[in-house]
Parts: C-alpha cells; sequence; structure tokens
C-alpha cells in the first residue's frame, strides 16, 4: 500500500487555481508537429483516450488490433503489431491488410499472463514484396527479365544478411538465390525460385523489414478471466436462515453461519461468485422501516446501505451477522465450493457512524455547523451522510484504502461498489490502482446507473465491470444496439454485467411479464455478455413491486425475508415452481461453451419476426497457428414477447458462424436436448408455451 | 532556412532497425494510466492525432469546441475552454451544455491573428449553481430557509475574494449578500437578491471556479484567410499567348510576357489565384508527343512534367518562355491586378536534368547501373526519373527547399504539388514546417488523388489545401455524403479545394453534360466549399476527350493551344459563347457573401426530386458579442440533371437559416436578379431550359 498522500492532494484545486491534470507543458518554441516516421502508422486501435489510460483484455482473450499503414508510391508497404509483455520482451506478429482502399491493416492478438503488456503497430517497408509482384509482371511479360532476376537475387541476399535464421533456412535462401542467378534455366524457373513457394513462406514468416517505423507504444492491461467473464448471485446474509421465533413473534436474523448453508445450493446452480450487500453495523438515527417508510419499528434492522453504528463502520461486521471468524468460515465454505466472494462497499455513513465525531472532516459541515445529509432537493435521505472527499482527500483516501485491505485479508477478492458515481472519479483511479499494485486479482464492479460518459469513464479508470442499462433495453432494436455499442469499441475499457433484476430494480418488464419474461431476461443476460447476475429470489419470479416503486415490494433492503427454500426442494410443496434448474442449465452451458466467455465475438443475425432476436458467438478451439482448427460457436435465437409464442423465418449470417452459405449443420438444443438440421434459413417456434429461448450449439 | 540533416537521416531507418518515430519510452515502472483531474474532461475535440498535429482555421473563422464534462453527485459542473494566442496570452470564454444526458458542453471559438495558438478545456466546480439550484427548490418550498440564504452569502463572498472585478462589480456583489442576510425583509426577496439578475448576471460574467482542472493544451495553427478561401484559375503559360508562325507554319510558344496580357481577363473574373503548370526547361530524351504519343516531333514541346535540360531544372524558367526578369513582371502584373501566383512543383526528372549527372544518389540506380524510370508495371514512363529521398536525405531535403526558397524569392506565395503521395509523407512534413518558420504566409495544394488515408495525412502534416474526389460525385447522395465529411472533423485539419476540370481531369458527366453541365459543376464548386479552381478554356466548355482517356484531347500538356480569347469578345465572331460572364458573377457572389468563405457552416436541405440539392451557409456578420447580430445567409438550390428541367418542392430547414418555421423571407436570386417570397416550403424549376442554379440571398 503506497501512502496517498501526494496524488489527491497535488489534484485538488483551491478556487481559481487550475490543477492541470493532463496539461502538457506548451514551450512557445514548440514545433506544431510531431515528426511522423517514414512509414505513416495512423489510428492504431484499441487505444482508450489516446493512451492515457490502458486497454484491456483478459488472459487468452483475443481482439483485433488495428491501425492505418500507407507509403507514398507504388513500392510494397507491410505491417507488424509487437506485443510487448510485463517484462519487456516483444513478440511481433504479422498483420494483414484487409481493405486496401483504406490502408486497413489487422491483427488478432492476445496475451497469456495477466500484468501491464503494451503494444505498437510498425509499418516498414517490403522489399521483397515489392520485387516479387514487379517480377511476376515483368518476367512474366518478357520485360528487364535478366535484370529483375539479378534484383530478386539481390533482396534475397539483403535478407540472409539482415534476419536471424536458422541454417535450414538459411541454406533455403541460398538456394533460391543460385537458382534465380542460374542462366542455364529458362526464366520462368528461375523467377518460381525467387518468387514461388518455399521462398516465398520464408519472406513471409521472417520478412526483410525496412524502414520500419513505430506508432507509440500504448498499454494493455491484462486481467485474469473472472474479469471478463464470471456468474455472481446476490444475497442479503441476514435473510438466510431469518425466521420468526415462534415464542416471541420476532424475527431472528440470519448469521454469516446459517448464510454459509445456502453457499452449496448456489453452488449447484454453478454460480461463480457470490456477492453479500453490506455486513457492517447499521445505524438507528433515521432507521427506514420496512418499504422505505421514514420510522422504523423497534424491531426493524434498518438498510444495510445505512453503515455504521456505536458497534463499528465499514471495517466491522454487524453482531447480528457474527463475528471476523464467522466471516472467515463463510469465506472457506465458499472457496471449498469453487465461489469468489464479493463484498458490496458503499461508502456512505449513517448519522451514528464513528466517523461522524472522529472526522468530522470527512464530511460536509454546513453554515449552521451541522453535518450536510444526502439530498438531491427536494428529496431528503436524513439517514445518510456522504463522505466528502476534498477536505482532507489524504486522510479519507488512507482510510477507505485501510478498510479495503481488511476485507482483502479476510478472502474478499471481489468488490462492489455501490453508487461510485457519487464520489470523485479521480478517487477511484488512485484506490483501484494502489489497491492492484499488491492485489492485481482484485475484481472492482461499478454500480453506476448514471449518465454514460460516467459509467464508461468509471471503466476507463479501473474498474473491471459495469452495470449496465440492461434492465431497461428489452425490444430487439435496442438490445441489438446496445450490445453492439458494448461489443464494440467500448469493450476495449468497459466490461459490462447484465442482471435481469437486482434489489433496486424490478422492471414492469419483468413484473407483468410472467415466467417466460424471466426464463428469457436470464438467458440473454448469461449469454449476451460473458458476465451476469442474478438477485437472490430470481428463482421464485418474485415479480410485485411496491406500488409506485420499480422495486421489490417487502423490499430485503429495510427487513428480513425467509423465501422457505426447502418447500420448492424434492417432495416440497412447491416443487417444480423454482428457476434454479433452468439457471443450473444456463451456467453449465456457459461453462461448456467457451465461445460465451468472451464478448467482442457476438453477431447479431435476422428474423422475419421483431420479435425474435438472433445472435450467435465463435471462438477458435485451438490455437490459430495449430494445425486443425475448429470453433466452438452457439447460436441464441429468443421470443422476447413474453405473452405469445412466435413463428418466424431466421437467417443466419453463414460466414459469422464459419460455415460457407450452402452448408448444413446439426442444431443442437442445450436447453432441451432436441436437434435439428439447420442451414442458411430456418424455422423457429418459441414462447410461453413452450420454451423462449433456444441455446443452439453447431456441430457438425 | 534550417539544415534539414538531422531530422531525415535519424528517422530513416536501416534494415531490420526500427525508426521510432513517436514512440514513447515505455519504463516498466510506469504507472498505467495518466491521473485524471478532479472533474473528469474528456474527448475534447477538434483534436488531430492525440494533438499530435495541430488543428487548423483561419483568422475570424469561428470553429466549435466540444468536450465531454461531468462530475460526481449532483453539485453542479461547468467548463470553460481558454484559448492561449501565439503569445501565451490566455482567454478565457464560456462553454455550453448543449446535451446533458451526454454531458456534452460547446462552445464557438474563433482566434483573431495568425499563428501558433493552443486551446484546452476547463472542467470546474460551480458553487454558485450547486448553490443557486438548490435554493430556488428549498427556499420556495420553506425548508432550511435561513441556512439556504447564510450559505449564498457565504458563496458570494468566496466569489468577492477570490475573482478580479471592478469597485461597481464588487459593490454588486455586497449589496446582494447583504440582501441575503438582511432579516428585515421576506424569504423571497433574500433569495432575489443572490440568485436574480443582476447578481447572476455577474456570477456568469465571472464565475467562482472552483477544482479547475484542465485538459491537455491542443495546438492550433491558425493561418491566413487565403488557406481556406480563394478562387483559382490553371494555365499553361507557354499557351497564353502562343500562334503559328503564318511564314514558318511553324507554332510560336507563348511566353511569360504575353501570359501577362491574359492577367487582366483572369482578374475581371475575379479570381484570386493565377496557377501556373511547370515553367522549367523541358527534357527531350523519350519526350512524349500530342496526345501522349510515345514519340514527339521535332517541334512538339514536350510535358512541362518532365522537367530539367541542358538549360536547367526546377530553379530555371525555360528559355522559350522568358527570364527571371520576365517572370518578375509576370508577378508583379498579377500583384497589381489582385492575383496571388501559385506555381506547380512535380519533384520528378527528365533523364536530361542536371541532377541526373550532378546527384545520381537522388535516383534510383538499379543492379545493372542504370537509372530507374518511372513505373508501374506493366507500365512504364521513360521520360521521367523519380527523385529518391532516401539515399541522401539531408541533401535531397536541402535541396527541394533551396529551389522553393529560388520562387518564393521572386513572389510565388502558393505552391501547388503534383502527386505529393509518391514521395515520402514526413519530407512534406519537414519541407512545409521549415518553410512556415520564415514564410508562414505561404501555402501548399496537395494534387494526391488517392486512397484517402494519404490524402486525410498530406492535410494533417501541413499542406493548407487539398484537391479532392469533387470531379467524381455527381449526384445528390454522394455531394451531400462527401461535402458532410469534409465539412465535419475533417475540416479540422484538412480544406478541400474543388475543381470541375483539369488538365488532368475530364468525367464523363463534363464530356457528354452539355452547356448546363457546366455551368452547374463550376456553381457547386464555388458554393459547397470555400476553395475551387477552374482549368483555362473552362469558358470555353472544352469538353472533348481523347478516345479512351478521361481528359482533354489535344492535351496542353504534350502540344500548344491558342484559345484566341478575341473571338469570345464583344464583337468577337463568338460572343456570347463563353462562360466568363458565368464565372464573374460566381465570384462576384463569393466575394459578396462572407457566408460562402467558410466550410464548416453547411446544412443540406431536402427536395422531393431527387435530383434536386439544396444547401446553406449561414455566418453571422457581427461578433457575437456584439449588439445587434445579423447573418449573411445564402441558399443554393442546384438540379444535377444537366439534360432535363426539373420542378420540385424544396423543404428548408428554418432554423438553419436562423428563422422561425412560420417566418417568411425574400429570397433574392443573385444569378439572375429575381426575387421571390419564400418560406420553409417552396417551388422551384431548374434545368437547361433557363438556369440550372439559383443561387439565393435571404433577405428579410
Amino acid at each position: 500500500m503506497t501512502s496517498p498522500t501526494p496524488a489527491p492532494d497535488a489534484r485538488i484545486a483551491k478556487a481559481s487555481s487550475a490543477a492541470r491534470a493532463e496539461t502538457r507543458t506548451v514551450p512557445q518554441s514548440e514545433p506544431p508537429q510531431t515528426p511522423l516516421g517514414r512509414i505513416p502508422v495512423m489510428n492504431v486501435r484499441p487505444v482508450v483516450d489516446c493512451g492515457a489510460r490502458p486497454a484491456k483484455s483478459v488472459v487468452d482473450e483475443e481482439f483485433t488490433v488495428s491501425a492505418n499503414v500507407f507509403r507514398e508510391g507504388h513500392d510494397a508497404v507491410n505491417a507488424s503489431v509487437v506485443l510487448i509483455d510485463p517484462d519487456g520482451v516483444e513478440t511481433v506478429l504479422p498483420m494483414h491488410c484487409t481493405n486496401e482502399g483504406l490502408s486497413f491493416w489487422e491483427s488478432v492478438v492476445a496475451a497469456d499472463r495477466t500484468g501491464l503488456w503494451h503494444y505498437r503497430v510498425e509499418g516498414w517497408s517490403d522489399p521483397y514484396g515489392t520485387w516479387r509482384h514487379d517480377a511476376l509482371i515483368k518476367v512474366g511479360a518478357g520485360i528487364d527479365v535478366e535484370l529483375m532476376l539479378e534484383e530478386g537475387a539481390r533482396v534475397l541476399e539483403r535478407a540472409l544478411a539482415t534476419v536471424e535464421r536458422t541454417d535450414a533456412q538459411k541454406a533455403a535462401l541460398r538456394d533460391a538465390i543460385a537458382g534465380l542467378r542460374d542462366t542455364t534455366l529458362g526464366p520462368q524457373v528461375r523467377l518460381d525460385a525467387g518468387a514461388s513457394e518455399p521462398t516465398r513462406s520464408e519472406m513471409t514468416t521472417r520478412p526483410l523489414r525496412e524502414m520500419v517505423t513505430a506508432s507509440a507504444a500504448y498499454p494493455l492491461l491484462v486481467e485474469r478471466e473472472r474479469a471478463l467473464f464470471g456468474a455472481w448471485y446476490e444475497i442479503f446474509p441476514r435473510s438466510e436462515g431469518a425466521s420468526i421465533d415462534p415464542k416471541t413473534g420476532r424475527w431472528r436474523s440470519g448469521t454469516l453461519r446459517t448464510a454459509a448453508e445456502r453457499l452449496p445450493a448456489i453452488a449447484d446452480m454453478g454460480f461463480d461468485v457470490v456477492y453479500l450487500t453490506p455486513i457492517h453495523p447499521i445505524g438507528t438515527t433515521a432507521r427506514k422501516g420496512p418499504n422505505n417508510t421514514l420510522v422504523a419499528g423497534p424491531d426493524d434492522p434498518g438498510s444495510p446501505y445505512a453503515i455504521g453504528s456505536p458497534d463499528g463502520g465499514h471495517d466491522a461486521i454487524h453482531p447480528d451477522l457474527g463475528t471476523f471468524d464467522d466471516f472467515d468460515h463463510f469465506v472457506a465454505r465458499a472457496r471449498g465450493l469453487g465461489l469468489e466472494v464479493a463484498l458490496d462497499i458503499a461508502l456512505q455513513c449513517s448519522p451514528d457512524h464513528p466517523y461522524v465525531t472522529e472526522h468530522p472532516e470527512w464530511f460536509t459541515t454546513r453554515a449552521d455547523g451541522t453535518i450536510a445529509y444526502a439530498e438531491n432537493p427536494p428529496k431528503k435521505y436524513q439517514d445518510i451522510y456522504p463522505l466528502n472527499f476534498d477536505n482532507d482527500p489524504a486522510g479519507a483516501y488512507a482510510e477507505v484504502r485501510r478498510v479495503i485491505q481488511v476485507w482483502i485479508d479476510h478472502g474478499v477478492t471481489l468488490f462492489r461498489v455501490d453508487n461510485p458515481h457519487t464520489k470523485p472519479v479521480q478517487f477511484w483511479q488512485w484506490l483501484i490502482a494502489d489497491v492492484a499494485k499488491d492485489h492485481p486479482e482484485i475484481i472492482w464492479l461499478s454500480e453506476a446507473f448514471t449518465k454514460p460518459q460516467m459509467m464508461h469513464t468509471l471503466a476507463k479508470v479501473g474498474f473491471q465491470q459495469s452495470y449496465t442499462y440492461y434492465a431497461w433495453r428489452n425490444t430487439k432494436d435496442e438490445l441489438e444496439e446496445y450490445v453492439t455499442e458494448l461489443a464494440g469499441e467500448a469493450a476495449a475499457y468497459m466490461r459490462p454485467s447484465f442482471w435481469p433484476t437486482t434489489h433496486d430494480i424490478l422492471t414492469p418488464y419483468m413484473q407483468f411479464g410472467g415466467p417466460a419474461a424471466w426464463k428469457l431476461r436470464a438467458a440473454l443476460a448469461a449469454t449476451l455478455v460473458p458476465t451476469y447476475g442474478i438477485y437472490t429470489g430470481y428463482e421464485l419470479h418474485e415479480h410485485i413491486a411496491r406500488p409506485g416503486a420499480e422495486e421489490q415490494i417487502d423490499n430485503e433492503k429495510y427487513q428480513y425475508k425467509d423465501r422457505q427454500w426447502y418447500r420448492y426442494e424434492k417432495g416440497g410443496d412447491r416443487e417444480g415452481q423454482s428457476l434454479a434448474g433452468y439457471l443450473t442449465r444456463l451456467n453449465q452451458i456457459r461453462n461448456q461453451h467457451p465461445s460465451l466467455r468472451w464478448l467482442r465475438n457476438i453477431t447479431f443475425h435476422t428474423a422475419d419476426d421483431p420479435n425474435i432476436i438472433v445472435y450467435s458467438k465463435r471462438r477458435p478451439l485451438q490455437e490459430r497457428t495449430g494445425s486443425a482448427g475448429f470453433d466452438d460457436v452457439v447460436i441464441v435465437v429468443a421470443n422476447l414477447d413474453p405473452h405469445s409464442t412466435r413463428e418466424s423465418q431466421i437467417h443466419l449470417s453463414m460466414s459469422a458462424l464459419g460455415l460457407d452459405h450452402y452448408e448444413r449443420f446439426v442444431a443442437h438444443d442445450e436447453i432441451t436436448g432436441a436437434e435439428w438440421s439447420w442451414g442458411e434459413h430456418n424455422y423457429v417456434r418459441l414462447g410461453p408455451e413452450n420454451e423462449p429461448v433456444h441455446v443452439i450449439s453447431v456441430r457438425r
């Protein structure tokens, strides 16, 4: 951990004095231009904020590096991408010109371990390419034959002298040179020696690169796979095991021990992360009652987001939930089941938080000497004091950093951050970077349901994952447009997490869509993007909203909820009414199909019915350099209308599936096990009558 | 002039060693992120290549600076743009939030003199805005009244203490503070003292800016108006005054003296620039004959682009044209008529150029010891040796720089560069910058009819103007899409020049469109963009192409052409057959309407007929800060079908004209003098029967 003092202090300006973050010094003698290199390399992608912030990927995630590379005149130009690993070791990979008119070059790359990588694009003069192009035309036409063959020999001599090769490779080039100069042979045979295989292959693999001109080196932060791919399951731990004491008629809180008993069921459903809402002591001043009422009864537990009481603050555990030993037991149990633990970080305080008396400088004091509570006039939130990071940034930053370390030390590996957009963005940038120095495995999920610029910038400055607008994107146009945006340039820095509901979100679509909507929205979330999340109770179609709000009635934020899971189990009186089996199948499919672990590999196809959405994901299973490539391909077809079964023709872009337009394949529905013979055009029937979604694996 | 040695030398790599132009050093300890400031300022525009190259404007040209500026929580954010003049003097201008959802801020700015300016965007916390927003709600609702009024007084006290004001301005704020605290008054009156005019106005004009966070400072190169606006007229000087000697029957070349006799006619038509094709000695080896035939007769003058003979090279004048005295006379005559002189720069040599023997290192020597002529296999251009800038860049760069200075010293102020895309881009970057150090008034026009990336990059590295694809954009869709691109982000660095024909270009549209096409394409070129050019003979509708080529038959490139201008003058046998009057009127309109001097101010409107194009340009005539603003607005309506007269309804976006949707105005046709009463929807009839184009000024 680094002392936060210099960074925030230096960057918070006093009135009328500019804090010039990212300001270049502009001496008046500065030349107006950065010199261009010999071979122009322009518009390198992906680049985030001109390289001020890193592009991101996870280990082995393939993505495309592109640039415009061109040169003067007619001579051949070529390009490479250079990957620089965290130790500075460089790997040069070929690029391919995929649009000659636009001088557009691409290469698919992947980094094979975590850390801060860099990459650059190099444009270069390709004398062998120039010679081969001209020689094939001119020797064929009988123009300058002897001269062209000799010039070919000289190019290969340069290649031999300057590029490292094995003895066998050298010998092959020497043979080519001799062949080009062997006047006992015919011109076409001599030309072949220099222009055909294996010489061409050798010169492609180990090219003679001249006038090599490099772009800037751009940062690439490579993180562990969980940053991109994972299934989250959210619980309020106090609800798990909570029950009404039959003697007193009063609620008994669940504990970390009883909540741990729920973990096997969560793991059995195939989730990867269990996320706990805040587990800290809860204030009593202005405590909210059930359904967000302003006055709490004596037995109401209060919102876990009103953090802090005489029992402690953000570094403490609510006494009703247990002790740090109990927390350690919870984490150990989760780990034993293959689950990681995510903790909610809500940087705000109840009026009873120890900070209020110990560090009033971390709050805003008003003209009358009181501490400002949260408000968005005319709305007031008198149970919450927002932290103020500007009065004593050094102190406040260091304290948050200390609190985070407490939880890391107790095994938390992911943090779900509540409303990060109400704290200074530069604070998150500092905090996440400082944690990453010692704990690069930590993953931060941003809950910034706010304007897109803030959401995107939080991702750029370090959050590995972001909640999104998914819950409010229901139509085909909305989903296609939004996912296309997320899987496009934004995927270089922002990784979306799709949640059909949360404890704060229950859209009209979920309230009124019926069971088909609950299957559909989970299946879409689980297959459109690599990370998705389920708020507990989703299995039970909990669709009743508090009147006038788009969130659950009798919300767990303000009261205990005993879901009586045993009633939905085998032999229970509600057996068969739970979606747990469906969620389990979705997570199995996700784990069996590596194409679903990536974001940027999605393609949308077309359907005649505007309610039917069709998309596919494709991922090569073999190394690209390996001998026998075979792709994992998944096609999802879903009826977005939860109220009626619909029939439609769908039309697949076969090239996106790695198939030729005339080919047929076995479409295996991973949800039902059904199989059909499919081709470019196919019939589907989906909806509440049977299944709303096909998740089809392509088998050949 | 600066010695060119270090720049090119350092940047040309030998085989397999990378020349890292623009490469950052990437120490492995580098933090992965540039710290963000307190208030995020993102995506500043216009920025060219992340600020590596300057955005451009001309003196007093208005353009929009934009950025995404936002902050955490609910407090008010605000933004300014800071213009930094070439002496480092800063001017802070307000920005306006034009899209709150996208956190998008804009400001229209202009620089008032030439030189290298910079600008940055500053985001800041706006405590007065925060207070005013909250106070209007809370005091109105009777919440925290006394507290809010006191907090308003304290914000104004901070404003008083930290921002420079006159005594009167200070007194106004003191009155406001006293009013806020005057408990003898009612709350609404006290609130008004702080929240209404004139306090609000004072706090908008001289705001209290806190947490000021600046973007990087980006370069802005401000050039003279001719870089953006001008009408060019191209001539082959040897044709002007050329005639057949009646005694010998052989051609007598025109001279710089006889060409100067043509200048009054060019100036009378209202052109600003006379552009001369190359005037240097012409080689005889492999000289081309008429119509690009391979063998020239003894009297054929050869192509002026095959430069160099024993009489000299690029720094010499063809003896048939005259001497430097004659050139000086030509320039002086032009200047006297208000014309600037542009010279063609074609950096290539005939085999007879002095460089071939004196500096063989400036060419490419082939394996057989011969110098490489130009070729694009299987095409050969044996009359041309391309220069090679890589063997001796220091020497070659310095020589070109010397040659350019010769012509600058003789009064040339613009250079039309032939095929710049066949020379290294970095050479132009160096050359243009080096010339600009001593001669910032020099304007370079790039003739890069090539792929868009090269065309755009040449503009980015320094060319003030670029030939474009205009000649090949004929339909409404093509023109609207292309001009929208040119007037959009590209306008920050590339200034288009529209030429309906050149000595190399005669499209089928011009060959077969008849007289209406010639009027139309001149009128579009003259009004779509601020710079356009006419190749001499356009007045005479010279529309016959050489069979199999899209250029003039009997092209002046290979022979003399005596156009016998006198025959089209008053009393001549072809009086009335020339377009000179039409071109004159177009140039008059351009000079009378300042809106036509700008590029970025174009709006396209709609017409029912797909052959009718409608666009307008608008420019404020008064200073934005002045009292009575009035706009110059020009509307162009053109029938793109030169073969038939068409009627159509057209539909104007009235807001783009600065009018309300219900308003009517006098539409004055500047071509014919006709006037109509127009509104949002209007009838037009245009075509070969009468006029193909309306150029309408809006009068109220």
